[in-house]
């Protein structure tokens, strides 16, 4: 049990130092380099950016902007996919996702997002896909400990598991941490989304089982809305639909979490056409009033 | 232990008889009395009607009327949603659902179908609204039993979680099943249906579970389309998607399910758009083919 665990859920007010930016809330629509000025610049601790922003550029340089800038890195966005339909192309995910994690390490990532993808086109083998991404997995777990960039398992929406994430919920990821890591050595655990996970029944146990392993290695926030109007981009601001975001806060740091609480937030229709700095005044103030 | 668990699925080639149309499949668009005509012509061996057809009208005309086709009731849609946000709203909710029981009873349909409904407007507490569910369910029992219509709770898939259903995995639906009827007496079970728990990594195991308690009372299909384009109204044909349609079978009929097969598409631009009897043929070919 984490030295944190039973403790009171810590005060977020006048505290956006224990609260990240994952990139994706602006829509990717501005260079790194100027969004990392614009969350320094609002005020936050850390920041979580995706490979797109990262492969191809000066990983290097943008890790001193970023750690100039005053600000960790609460996660690397994200793991390939892991299930394919021929032996090489499970290979080439596992290849693509060592370099990611050496980029994570380079980023000074507390933890590189896994999201591990579903059934490759044609197949209707969910058992087989999870065994897949339960291999791949394996296969990276060592470089993760050597790189000391721990695998964060994400469970993603059940209304993914099609072709996103055929890990849907923490008690899975869990499974997949206990049978890699029986001893509990570590570099590996599980990302909290809110989103992803919050309709669970065995939210609270999941959440308790995670913290009793010191497995909670991200929480990410933001809101499910009613009526939800697509799939993947219609996420919702804290405070703006039906998750009890703040309850779920302080379950995972009676858990013993405490690390940067993330606001991750894909919406084509509402904040990505805002000014990046208005979408950040206003998770500012939800990361203080709602979560 | 059911008499017909570990027996090989039922082949359903040439056996219409044993297969059931959820009149949803057809998007509502005729009357009740013509929607029975379409599917003992085509063939099937048992229709699943709404209340909406039904309510208002002359129910035992209607029994009649399926009865004289040759149709069985595989299932009679749905309850009122149990969560309110009042006590007086939660007691209508329960004396709208004692109504529909007896229209089931004098449909003489195999169970009433319980989609229980989920937070109510402008409510974060979804342990409340489980509670709600079980407490609603719980008043109901003794009437299911005694008018010999048991109650089939219908865990939705997870995306319903804000509105239509709190109850999202077969293992919670169970819970529930186990809490008000501990000795097993009947009455109360579960209705599976594949597009709300085909990606639920706990479905083999909580299907045993069903079956060993005797409590799967309907098994309905269609198809998770990849992409779905809508949450409500894009479920596929069976053989469309990704679902593993007939492994689902072969588990519940492992299990001892011996009910008829139904098939419930809500498919607003493309199902619903056809001929009502060239929906059926597929449907039938499918049944044949794929499940």
């Amino acid at each position: 049990m984490n030295a944190a665990a039973n403790a009171a859920p810590r005060a977020l007010r006048g505290r956006l130092d224990l609260c990240a930016i994952n990139t994706a809330t602006l829509g990717h629509r501005a260079p790194i380099a100027t969004v990392i000025d614009q969350v320094a610049r609002a005020g936050f601790g850390a920041i979580a950016p995706w490979r797109r922003e990262i492969e191809g550029a000066d990983v290097q340089a943008i890790a001193r902007h970023i750690a100039d800038a005053g600000l960790a890195v609460s996660g690397y966005c994200r793991s390939t996919y892991f299930p394919a339909a021929t032996v090489e192309g499970a290979r080439a995910a596992i290849e693509d996702n060592r370099r990611a994690l050496r980029d994570a390490a380079t980023l000074n990532a507390a933890c590189f997002i896994m999201v591990v993808g579903s059934l490759p086109p044609g197949s209707r083998d969910l058992a087989g896909a999870r065994a897949q991404v339960s291999d791949g997995i394996g296969a990276l777990l060592e470089e993760a400990r050597t790189l000391g960039v721990a695998l964060a398992l994400e469970p993603l929406h059940p209304m993914y598991a099609g072709d996103r994430s055929c890990l849907t919920t923490l008690a899975e990821a869990l499974d997949i941490c206990d049978a890699l890591d029986p001893a509990g050595d570590g570099g590996i655990g599980v990302a909290v989304d809110c989103y992803h996970v919050w309709w669970d029944p065995a939210l609270a146990a999941s959440i308790a089982r995670a913290g009793q392993g010191g497995r909670i290695l991200a929480f990410h926030v933001c809101d499910w809305l009613v009526p939800t109007t697509d799939m993947l981009l219609d996420r919702g601001m804290m405070g703006d639909g039906v998750i009890d975001i703040a309850g779920m806060r302080a379950g995972v740091e009676r858990a013993g979490f405490a690390g940067a609480v993330e606001c991750e937030i894909f919406s084509a229709a509402n904040w990505w056409r805002r000014e990046a700095k208005d979408t950040l005044s206003v998770c500012a103030e939800r990361f203080q009033s709602v979560c």
